[in-house]
């Protein structure tokens, strides 16, 4: 099956990263064309992609013929009129968070896609494919923990551009916990309560941060969030589900630890080297395509341990088992290195 | 750049998973040709994979002229003949372990490379590649810990087939440990200990497990290593590092964690969204080119949060930078979901 | 200098505890005078510890010429009018929370002390004691931290008592929090919000668990209280600072944690034997001394390593310093324990 | 019962230490004598404990009629003598390790307390007492880990004095992993090999640090311990038990983590407020108890919370109740503080 020709619109930090994604990690498509709304830039990355162009109009790039689906990096207010135009020419799309600009705007397009019968809008909500929210969700999912009644949330930033206003903690902070909460829950948010404390004295004048966001679920769910964006720390996110038979909780940067009945506190161990070692292998695998792409140029189809480390492997083990029956200290006999491979 | 056309020869479990693997999740390669012995698994897998063939004959899948590359998941005992053809083909290989089953001819698979004067053959010890052991080798690297004295290991798996025996508890588990140590200390080891305590119960009569193996380095380094792979509980794979400024431990479910002057443990936290959620990002987009690419059959081109999502997403945040001024409870606004997607 | 003589008044659970702690554990310090409204529950533990008496009613026990303090297990009720007796009397008194059962009664205390002079009354808030909320303490009162902003509390218990009413967890779990607020914070608490999620429906019928309680202090500090007291699985203490330079958590079974810039979490070590095995030698020195009290009787004057444990540890050594210098497993000589010690 | 009156022989660092405990933390004992070679020093500290005496010869403070039990903190080349005259006068001790300087007196000593038939001498070997290594051999004794195979210690110093020599190493270190394996295990050692790795550059010229020690029990299990003495980082004590049913770990700051089938990891919580705050009910009565001792010299008759403390939590839970029915913040309602108590 031939590649996805995908469509970046924006490609400012953002765009620029879903770019390179696509072309380095992404199996089964590529970046056939990339925009932006400063021209130099889409062309500077279309240049180092092979076979991409840039298009000048996002709408042109969105109805290309060449174009068979389309990520949206572009700043929101533009998202309604883009993602109509994708709606319109049937093409899937993967818009980055927020949806549109204002809940009416949102709403509309929610209706041109119901219209249509098929879902072409994907939102960013990137966390619902974090492992650990996924876990969460599963231990959730799986009723081991019963009933969830409160949801605990902290999502703390290091620092913020200057343009950050307190509305903007609500709408680009806030807004990942609320769909943490929708995602985990399956249920909407009935009503939301923003506290301010007093400010960090190192947050610009006039920032209010840290809020306190507390939300109440259809069902009662009490859901609080500590919003934090010049903290100075680094980048947090944390989040705790308690519900009726245990709690557990992700983001304290040892995994997902749950506590249970009764009386106990821990994580889980990998079963098997399939699950410890899997994104080991995918890594060894991509790095490898990329240096056996890149030898002719480099003269090294290798990007790892080579012939000489499966050798000297070979000839410690060679040795371990010679041990193994005396149970007293083996030397290792090897050739020089260098009398083979040079210095 | 085109695809590279990979040959994956031997596709049992390992050389199965690898053909998913580079099928599903590496970008700018396929699975052009599989080989085995049981020729109708070959041809099952090939069917299975777009533009794929099966080939009977392991060197002639070396020798085939629309393969670039080749992976060797083959039997230990076929690994030298296989190789030397690579070898001859100029084909790169990425070559499970052991290079080949004995010190003799790895060396002679060591010299014939050395002579073609280009690195075409990669030894599959994935471990390099795991981002735990990737940071213990940066932090080892950065000088932060100063000199490394001694590195103590465990490697435990819950069980083993019942033909494991003693010597491949060394050949097998230990060989991990075995360039473990030499890619963290950049060093050949000298001399190796096998120590035999009184053996698990649970373990197959006559199988000596655990084991415990003691290695020096050429300057001196000592490293002790646990192999117990009875133990019924887990894959558990933990290597601490101790050295001259403090010590680094890793494989115990909660990251790399140092222990350093004056007095502290801990590990680090993401610096930016970048490094916490990259993961996420990138199953989002695979997850999300699988659904596009398979949408016309399934009628959904989405698999993820959608549309409504983001309109639910937004309501809440609209009523959150409503209380951001009152601080009070603010209900949050709603169109009823049926009434525009059905039940 | 002479042991203190104290009265403790109510010995139900809590004060039969504090009987035999004082009686076990406190140096300088005898149980003289018990007291409780079960009479015959008092001459029980007057029976059993040498030289106390029971007193039946306690006024009496307060105003003994043989008590210089007293402790306070009683019921709230009573709080008052037995604090007062202690305020006229001169006895200085630890009393177990609440001060008294309302706000009137308990700023009557408050003045009658103040009149004294001398402060005699000390509120059982137990947690100012514990190593954990010290040493939080202690990191707020260091300045690492910086300004105090936001404090999350978890208070969670596995189960309580039928009678359990939605206000005893505002009276006699939040309690806790609310002292612990002012402890750490040094200020008053200017409002509070009681949240009530959806209830546990393991909880009894009309009780609203959990509550969530939201403090706000002078300063603008927030706080939030997470009180869940059927949760079925333990009993579970936590609570985090997030301060202007970074964050510290105590309560996940793990000690004191820190979240600093650049990007570290983590903890202590022990400084030395001293802080790391203090609490053994004192646990050792008490067991050793109330072994040799009660020697007359067993006949045998220790509670733990022996002679033998001596002899066995030096022969193990002299054969390490043996090995020493050859690096060489060297066996142990020892004596056969039964032809001294018999079987 | 009147109180134990206890010799200290030996009032160097550890001898002061433990005299100070007697009299700070230990219930139904008293300091009665002390003795050093050093005169002054042991005048010094009598000086400072009511009722204690300074004894010029420690064989007459073991023979005084006033003394009770003995500790012994002298330096281990006068052990033998002390602890045959504590025998002789038949008079319980505690004696820090060693027993004494050589296998040949320490048999001896173990000879002539068996004559006796009764058990008077018990060893300093502390570790048992520690609340983790006791948590862990709970553990063992269990049974829920199966029998145990391999133990694996860690025993780092951050620095040591300039005398310590490489045999000390084993003698004053490892000594106490050997009595640790005797704790655990219950069985004795019957081999043991010491490695020397290069050593530490900041290690002192000569000093053979890091060691590593390789020990054998009579069962066959094994243990291995890394002394390292010059870490530079703090006090490290680390052991893990790897049994037939799972493994568990001590010493990495994080209490008690045990590893089981089917693949978990983690701790034990407490069951109640008991076991939670059972050391901070104990600091608080200490700490009162010698507040109210001090207290007619002081005026101040608490060490901890007042009757303003019991008032302001009493104030806020009353409008925490009132919350409770409306789920809005009310404000708290307190006096001025400075009314009363003064600024």
């Amino acid at each position: 099956m031939s590649d996805l020709r995908i469509a970046v619109l924006g490609v400012g930090m953002m765009g620029a990263d879903h770019a390179a994604r696509i072309e380095a990690r992404i199996s089964g498509a590529r970046v056939a064309v990339v925009n932006d709304y400063v021209t130099e830039k889409a062309e500077q990355i279309a240049a180092e992609i092979p076979g991409c162009r840039a298009i000048g109009d996002p709408l042109d790039a969105i109805a290309d013929t060449d174009v068979d689906a389309v990520v949206l990096s572009t700043p929101g207010p533009t998202h309604e009129i883009q993602l109509l135009a994708c709606l319109e020419h049937g093409k899937p799309v993967l818009c980055e968070k927020p949806l549109t600009n204002d809940v009416t705007t949102s709403l509309d397009v929610v209706r041109r896609e119901a219209e249509l019968g098929k879902r072409l809008i994907q939102v960013g909500f990137m966390r619902r494919f974090d492992h650990e929210y996924a876990g969460l969700k599963a231990l959730l999912d799986s009723g081991d923990l019963g009933r969830p009644l409160v949801l605990h949330c902290a999502h703390r930033n290091p620092a913020v551009p200057p343009s950050f206003d307190s509305a903007m903690i609500v709408r680009d902070s806030l807004v990942h916990e609320v769909d943490v909460t929708r995602f985990l829950f399956d249920e909407e948010i009935i009503s939301i309560q923003i506290v301010k404390p007093s400010a960090n004295s190192g947050a610009p004048q006039g920032l209010a941060d840290p809020q306190i966001a507390i939300l109440r679920t259809a069902s009662g769910k009490h859901v609080d969030v500590e919003l934090f964006v010049t903290t100075g720390v680094a980048y947090e996110v944390r989040t705790e589900v308690v519900a009726e038979k245990g709690s557990a909780i992700i983001g304290l940067d040892v995994g997902l630890v749950r506590r249970n009945a009764p009386g106990t506190w821990g994580g889980t161990i990998a079963p098997s080297f399939k699950e410890r070692f899997g994104q080991a292998y995918d890594t060894e695998f991509q790095r490898w395509v990329d240096a056996v792409r890149g030898g002719a140029r480099t003269g090294n189809y290798t990007d790892g341990p080579g012939a000489w480390d499966g050798y000297a492997a070979a000839a410690v083990c060679e040795a371990g088992v010679e041990s193994l029956t005396s149970g007293l200290p083996v030397a290792v006999t090897m050739v020089d290195r260098t009398s083979i491979l040079g210095a």
